[in-house]
């Protein structure tokens, strides 16, 4: 029923200097900030300088943590992770963080991305006599690190990174230090903060917030930082390339009240209705944004159209993992059990209807019917983005292309398809512009397919778990 | 730290002339919508012609009923029940639908309100000999049915609203009809509808617009109303007196999406915003509600200033039944685990923040403190009904009156213990010209201590669980 | 599968001088220890003097009681209750011990037993008002009660006894009293105990032991005992009449290490035993009993006859409630998953095969089946009580009368149909002979259809719930 | 409370020439039947030919395991494991069986014993780069066969065998093959069964006996047995050696329907008695066993001595894992929650007690105590086996020796600490006899420190987990 694009995974971590009893209640209220960023799996692991303990499970942090386990994770120095996982067997041994224990001790891994040469990596690592038993990334990072030469974890990581390609933003601890690293594109965010005398790294500048914790910078594309003893310590290992922030971050997977190196999230994203109003203005009398996703475009659309904004849809928030779907009889109730029209806001008008993304489009068709049967006399979708044409392999589950309506179908059928009067998409240039900056900072590959590096073929990219 | 009024509960009631396998599952997604008006237990109960089956425990409907439960709960006459309960022990016995048998049969409850005499009503009970199994006013309501002489369901019941004062919308079933019977007040809504020849009685409309089934009427203080194989039967006992909707359900209890009594909820809180603004102007930059109860009412004052609206706090919607709260030590994160400011649209301006009330306060003075922090400049607080003053007898968890900072201070001490730069809340004429209505409509009682019963003192009111 | 007779209930209740934190733990255990009288739902009912908390759901004592829920449990007086419950909708609703509010105050009540009258009684309550929740006797019990004139409770309880008929060994509580009852025939065992000046009323005195409870004496048929605050009060409010204890306590539901009135359960089933061998002698190599209901008697049985005691099935005891049963195709396993044959011990002996009693015959055939294909060369069976050949309506499940065996076939057909080489039910007199009591002492009216009481017809009894 | 040894693991597989959709619950039967073999977590690996799945958790079999789960555990080829584990940390990672993907596919290795070289194994793979996480010896076992050059499973394995050295019954599998191997020692069992054209391995033959497959032979010491599509194929690697079958599995571990190396289990532990009887009489009136497991010693114990056997213990069998242990204050309650006295059988009596073995005395002096508070005159313990001095190595957790009350005290200080009358231990020759065997076939090292290979020092042991 949803058909949104799925983030793959947010990360965070604590160096503390001395031992915390809230340690791991603090990276539970942190990655309950990056919820958003993966619902359906979490863990947390933690090390007060002997071994490393952790827990993790499938589902909501909420519903994985409880105050016996919180109690158990205290520690000087911890991390965290959410993760979106695609549906299969086995997910709870892709969980993460990945807990391993190698020559020179105890590692813990959490990765936030998509590497594209897992499926040479692991060929290669296999045929050297490793065993895996995970399909996630991490356990290729980890794996690499542990076979370098090197007994300093530092230097091992410096030869990790230098084989491993593709998206990669890593929070890992080992029993003394707390590691983070953005791969030299840059493609997912890594925030470093401070508080108290301790240092936070984290996806989204939004778990700073929440923790009360003050931002200090961005880790910059092709950075390592190292957070010990003896403080602070910034490798730069391949920094000054070619960056490729994602772009749909902005569209939609970062919290609006994040901000990712240097560009506030909400500001983006209302500044994106501005444009899309100017692109493709329309006769109407209301704007109404999809809750949530859209509702902010739609506020800018409205305030560059000066067509008034208003609520024409209400969200229903108490669906929880173990609703029950309706059955075939009543599937007819489909967005509606989510969404309801507000009939006396929409009835007898004509809405512009905003969102951020189609994917498939099913979502899109319901809803403008049941703005129509609502009485709605026309309905205008804008979408505050481009179509969606390529798959992602920097992260982003996009399913396969042939699932996108955009790689096969131009606007005017998509159109027809969803029903709606007219229809109309931000272009990338004004996508990019607004951001306030310039088109050389992103990766636009879901919109344009100009892959900043070499890609594997669609078929290759399902057998290993992004995240 | 939820500081809000409760309310008590929402009821549902389907009649569908030929068994249905799917009765349990469209009571269900009816409860569903329903959601918001109870949180902590629900129910259904069922009935093919003989007997009455029933399913009932505390929690989420989502988390209450596995399919296993639905596929079992099939029949031709069902009914369902929300509520949110106040806290002590044995809270699964006051779970409704309360289930009984009696003389004449099998009959089933599910009820929204609270009886004024119920204290009366059980000493006399009791006296003669009935044995109370619950603290439920249901359970008396049941009892006083039993009791009568007559055979009839209907005459029985009638001679039950006699004895019974208070507020009280109440959906009930026998093993062969439904029924639903409104208080003389009109206190708590209640609303008939129909589809492919079956008829829904349910709280609000909003769970006719999820199931697709359309709207009859509303249901009319004094009224009963029977369905049953020879159709619908309205008996008109006690209609045309002096009517006491309770005004505090468009001020934030029904969802925006429903039409109570003839009056849109949307548009009454859109209304209560511009009148407002009216009343108590500010000069500022940008208005914000508190999501999501003060959002609409924010949209209306904006659109009533010409201020823009903006969203200055963003939701994190994750928070679950399990979720942990902070610890002492961490206890300052407070609010901002679910709310977070958006620096990056509140910095450096001067704030109105709208919200539909303030009960206890606390939750304000944090909320403009994490918008002080944030950088905005001033916040101007405007609360889009009266102050709360005096407790609900009615149907509301208003909590004790001492727990009512607006029954022990004035306006200016509020300003001051919030931390606002000003304080303005609408006045009872304003809000009760929102509705478009005229005031005589209306339940004040909160407001304005204008009980339209005689009520029970303070202590006992606290001795039965209302609903 | 299994198809033993279900014992009904079992009941505790403490009297405890002082508010004693471990209230609910001390009972906890007490029902662990009357665990194999009812394993579907258990209760536990405590009061500190004003109100009456409880705790009631479905499933074994270790797995409804936390910790959390057994500290809430503290007081001066509590009652507690395990059942087996015939299956069907609503049977939470049926634990006990029922908790009710009357006119003079909370009352607790946990039955082991059943009304014979129940039906006509509920017909006298309903037309009198009396509204109904449950289907359980202590419903009835609790109704009366109330509806006495007396405020004094132990003369109400005088007045309800004079109205119910049937097996009742009641276990009440008010706010400032444990009463105990047991129904003037003395059907169901209850026992008096003491320690450290606290009082304990249970079914079984292997709930004394397990408590370091000392046994004082049964109470009597027809006796009533109040315990308060002035010490043990004795009422005998019909003692001395004809007596009616079950008698199958002594063949298969009370613990081996219970004494009830006087007659100790492993000796009665030693006995049972030898006068089994002395009445169905055989010529045979091995004894071997059913674990473990028929153990102790083949143990009699082997002294008797001189021929070797064996272990020649193994049980497993792993079996829990979630145990997944085999799909048809895998039903063949049946029985073995449960026990297993111990070849070396069986192969090429002529076994003797002592069990406690037939019910429905078809474990019996796979038991011997398995002990066939395991090499025995001949299996006779010798059960240590007379065909059951007449329903109860006394407390315990017995099923209709066409599901029992020996209700329409004589000895010869069932050992037929089991495939026994020889059958041989223990008589009625050498049951009777093996407890040391005479005849009159019992109900012995499944095995001789000599009810000791009028009983309803068949049907009637399905009606309601006993227990 | 319970202080027996406890056995480290139980294994099963099964090759199916036909995809079956019951494979993953005949598998689940089978762990069922295996269940005291370890009981704190379970495992199913199964494959159809591509692809490993497989379900795993803490909890008993019938705990874990649900329809839904079973249901999609179908397969050609499926192995299971159940478990005994150390508490600490991250259980769940050591569950098994574990399932890896390396050069040559997937392979799911489920292992019964302890390697006592895995330090160094460790350090060599962690040397030379591998990462392990999980602390299970089975995970060195996988590395060790992924590492082999061969692209061959079998010689793969072949090469693994020669490195690690201990105690190993396997059961193994890839998409293709099921694999069973046995350590050159024979230390724990392992045997080999079939049904319908499908072939079994399992630790024990009651597993067959539950399945209905025939017993073909046990696994022999040193080999290796390969089954698919070709059919089945022996390796002898190492055959012909020193055999070292853990005696313990006699006196305790495994089942009484079980025939291991061809040794019946049941008859062994009755013949243990008859030469407990001869080596150390006593002038008493009844034999009592410590149920379950002293019991079949104890029928030996009497059938030589001729004093007669009876029940004097009953044990209560409802606690399950949720059951919550008495607070200090009811603590005195202990063992007399699980066992009670039969006070009618042992009151005034001279007993003798016998059990398996002492651990750490505390048991068997809570024991005694309670029945001489039963009224026993005395109480003369018999061990069916000899002090237990040393700790074992070789897939059984002893703890440490510090805590083997044996390894520091002698007989008559032991006899004092528990308070029996008199206490005799039978000797390890008499042991050995019991089995009908010579003393060159077993390990004995947990009571003579004869330890068949070299193993590390105490400190070691723990640092791993074994199984």
């Amino acid at each position: 029923m949803d058909e949104k694009l799925k983030e793959a995974c947010g990360v965070i971590g604590i160096y503390s200097g001395a031992e915390d009893p809230s340690l791991g209640r603090t990276i539970y209220y942190g990655l309950y900030a990056l919820q958003h960023r993966g619902q359906e799996s979490a863990g947390i692991a933690v090390s007060s300088g002997s071994g490393i303990d952790y827990h993790k499970d499938l589902g909501l942090v909420s519903e994985i943590f409880s105050e016996k386990v919180l109690d158990r994770l205290s520690g000087r120095i911890g991390i965290g992770h959410v993760r979106y996982s695609t549906t299969g067997f086995n997910n709870l041994s892709n969980a993460q963080p990945l807990v391993v224990r190698y020559k020179n001790g105890y590692l813990a891994v959490a990765h936030n991305g998509n590497l594209v040469n897992a499926h040479e990596l692991r060929y290669e690592l296999e045929e050297s006599g490793a065993v895996f038993q995970t399909t996630a990334d991490s356990e290729i990072i980890a794996f690499l690190i542990a076979r370098e030469a090197s007994n300093d974890v530092v230097e091992a990581i410096k030869g990790c990174v230098n084989k491993i390609k593709g998206a990669y933003s890593l929070v890992m601890m080992t029993e003394e230090s707390l590691i983070g690293v953005r791969d030299p594109n840059g493609f997912r965010p890594l925030a470093l903060g401070k508080y108290n005398g301790s240092y936070v790294l984290a996806s989204e500048s939004c778990a700073f917030d929440t923790l009360g914790v003050e931002f200090v910078r961005d880790v910059e594309p092709g950075e390592i930082v190292v957070i010990d003893r003896s403080g602070v310590k910034s490798i730069r290992y391949r920094c000054g390339g070619k960056r490729s922030l994602c772009i749909f971050e902005f569209v939609y997977f970062a919290r609006p009240d994040s901000t990712v190196d240097g560009i506030n999230v909400y500001r983006a994203r209302l500044e994106s209705g501005r444009n899309l109003a100017k692109e493709h203005p329309a006769d109407a009398d209301l704007v109404v944004g999809v809750p949530d996703s859209g509702t902010v475009a739609a506020m800018g659309y409205s305030a560059q159209s000066g067509i008034p904004f208003g609520f024409g849809l209400i969200k229903n928030r108490y669906i929880g993992r173990t609703f029950i779907q309706p059955s075939q009889k009543l599937r007819k109730l489909g967005v509606m059990l989510k969404l309801n029209a507000l009939k006396a806001e929409v009835k007898g008008k004509r809405l512009v209807l905003v969102d951020d993304s189609i994917v498939r489009g099913t979502t899109s068709s319901q809803i403008i019917r049941m703005l129509k049967e609502a009485g709605a006399k026309e309905v205008h979708v804008r979408i505050s983005s481009p179509p969606v044409t390529h798959s992602c392999y920097f992260g982003i589950d996009t399913s396969s292309r042939k699932e996108l309506i955009a790689a096969s179908y131009g606007v005017e059928e998509i159109r027809k398809y969803i029903g709606a009067d007219s229809l109309g998409f931000l272009s990338l240039e004004g996508l990019i512009k607004s951001t306030g900056c310039g088109r050389e900072k992103f990766c636009t590959a879901c919109f344009s397919g100009e892959y900043p590096l070499k890609v594997p073929g669609e078929g290759k990219k399902y057998l290993f778990e992004k995240c």
